[in-house]
């Protein structure tokens, strides 16, 4: 029987249980798992921030962390932390991200807010809305999450550009890279996606230099991480109309603390942190697949470059 | 030289004028395009309703009418029409029809309004969003552009039915027709597009009886013709809770006057007919493909069928 430890906040506990039992049998290892195993019994651990386990010097046979969280920025920095650490990189998160920046970024496109407020108004007044092909839409991020957003956008009729930090080549998308190539995905973008991992790097990579680049009152969506952006550069680029329109799902502090001044704002929308969740059922087969693998002697999948942060 | 009459009304010549005059010579024929030509020397008509032909008979040479419209229910009907009678089927137009059906459907998918509406609550309050794989879809009509919005929705992952009069086979699509099919269509869907041409046997197809079927609270989506609903059975079926939302596009009476009360139900999302407009250049290029083949001798595309209306 292989140990794991179930090291997530206890809540996540009956959203797990059954999905990662399911999928241990189905992936054919027997499996013991639990969340009270003595440290140096665990071969594998199951993490997520919040949870039992800050030092993981007493796992001294364990094989690999396997994070229930696509983000790993929390963890990745634990000096503690010399084992294998793995990302997860659930189908049914990346599908649900695809739906909600697709219906994000179709609703700036097609300036649906007047229609929804201003549903009493009784006005008449038709807006020409220029087609998706009119409107280049750039993808900050090109990891699982962004490219699939990117593919999408793409197949609608969107012109978009993607951008990383190291150069990639994806079919049927333009790629940038590195700095001079993020001056050039910004400039003249109308709507703006944002779906970096959060390292020294990207910590506020959207701020009052790169905000003036998009075309004048071009939308912001960010459902990646709430440090991304500088809160500060982004309501002083709303305010001067520089920036249309921030959708946000992320924030520096989560939940939004009640006074904080993007709840009022009337270009901003405040989504609560709900653009994409790790599904237990998806996620589980994605562990359990995963630990397999690396009891068959097989490399595990989404192993986090420590040098990289993701 | 081809006669060509501009019949559209007077403000659209000055869209038409320039793109019809580039199309006609791209395809490398000679014409001469005026609002003016006298009825009998006319080769062809360029029509739109409310323009300055109501009585087709004085037009003895002319070989078609070329619509501006997609719905010709309005023309189809003219007792004096007895020359051949084309649709237009605009690739703009199909676009713009898919980009503002996929992001209405995504609207209600993500249950967008809530965060757009509420955006000052200052609420953090995480719903669980499913999939769009778990989200039936029906789109009602399966032309042109039916079929291209419901290939779009699932493409991202919706289950959509379509429903057409007659028995249509469409690859990865679910389809069925006719009276019985049209209640197994309905039955349980979470999202009803509209999209049928008006005929005596669409008119009020979405009516006390069929508004039962879907799931309780579904959204109705309507950029098809306004009177493709009863219009008081969608107002008890809103009241109810039967369906939770409709996004209307199109109305019996259009503009929709201001003490309509679909302007103030709080249930109801009216957009001014912006879903897809016949866009000049698209279209432009449209009719002079078509009078190109009628000239060669070809078969002209879109031709409506008299015995079904469309």
């Amino acid at each position: 029987m292989i140990n794991v430890l179930f090291a997530a906040p206890a809540h996540q506990w009956d959203a797990y249980h059954a999905p990662l039992s399911r999928a241990f049998a189905s992936v054919g290892i027997g499996v013991n798992l639990s969340r009270s195993h003595a440290a140096a019994a665990v071969d594998y651990l199951i993490y997520a921030p919040g949870g039992p386990v800050t030092d993981f010097t007493p796992f001294t046979r364990a094989r690999a962390v396997l994070s229930l969280w696509a983000g790993v920025e929390k963890i990745v920095t634990n000096p503690s932390l010399h084992l294998p650490l793995a990302r997860m990189v659930d189908p049914g998160l990346a599908q649900g991200m695809v739906e909600y920046v697709t219906g994000h970024v179709l609703r700036h496109h097609l300036g649906m807010d007047a229609d929804i407020i201003g549903h009493s108004s009784g006005n008449w007044v038709q807006r020409r809305v220029p087609l998706a092909a009119e409107r280049p839409v750039t993808v900050l991020g090109l990891g699982e999450l962004g490219r699939a957003c990117a593919r999408m956008l793409a197949q609608i009729g969107f012109p978009v550009t993607g951008w990383s930090q190291s150069a990639k080549t994806i079919p049927g998308l333009h790629c940038l890279s590195g700095p001079v190539g993020l001056i050039s995905a910004l400039r003249g973008a109308q709507i703006i996606v944002s779906l970096l991992p959060l390292t020294p790097d990207t910590t506020d990579i959207l701020n009052a230099e790169t905000l003036a680049l998009p075309a004048r009152g071009a939308a912001i969506i960010n459902p990646g991480r709430g440090a991304l952006i500088d809160d500060a550069a982004l309501l002083a680029a709303l305010d001067s109309g520089q920036i249309g329109h921030a959708t946000l799902d992320v924030f520096r502090t989560e939940p939004l603390p009640r006074d904080d001044p993007f709840w009022a704002h009337p270009r901003i929308t405040v989504t609560p942190h709900i653009a994409a969740e790790t599904r237990p059922d998806t996620a589980s087969q994605v562990i359990a697949d995963n630990i397999r693998r690396a009891e068959a002697g097989e490399p595990m999948l989404y192993l986090v470059d420590r040098s990289k942060g993701y």
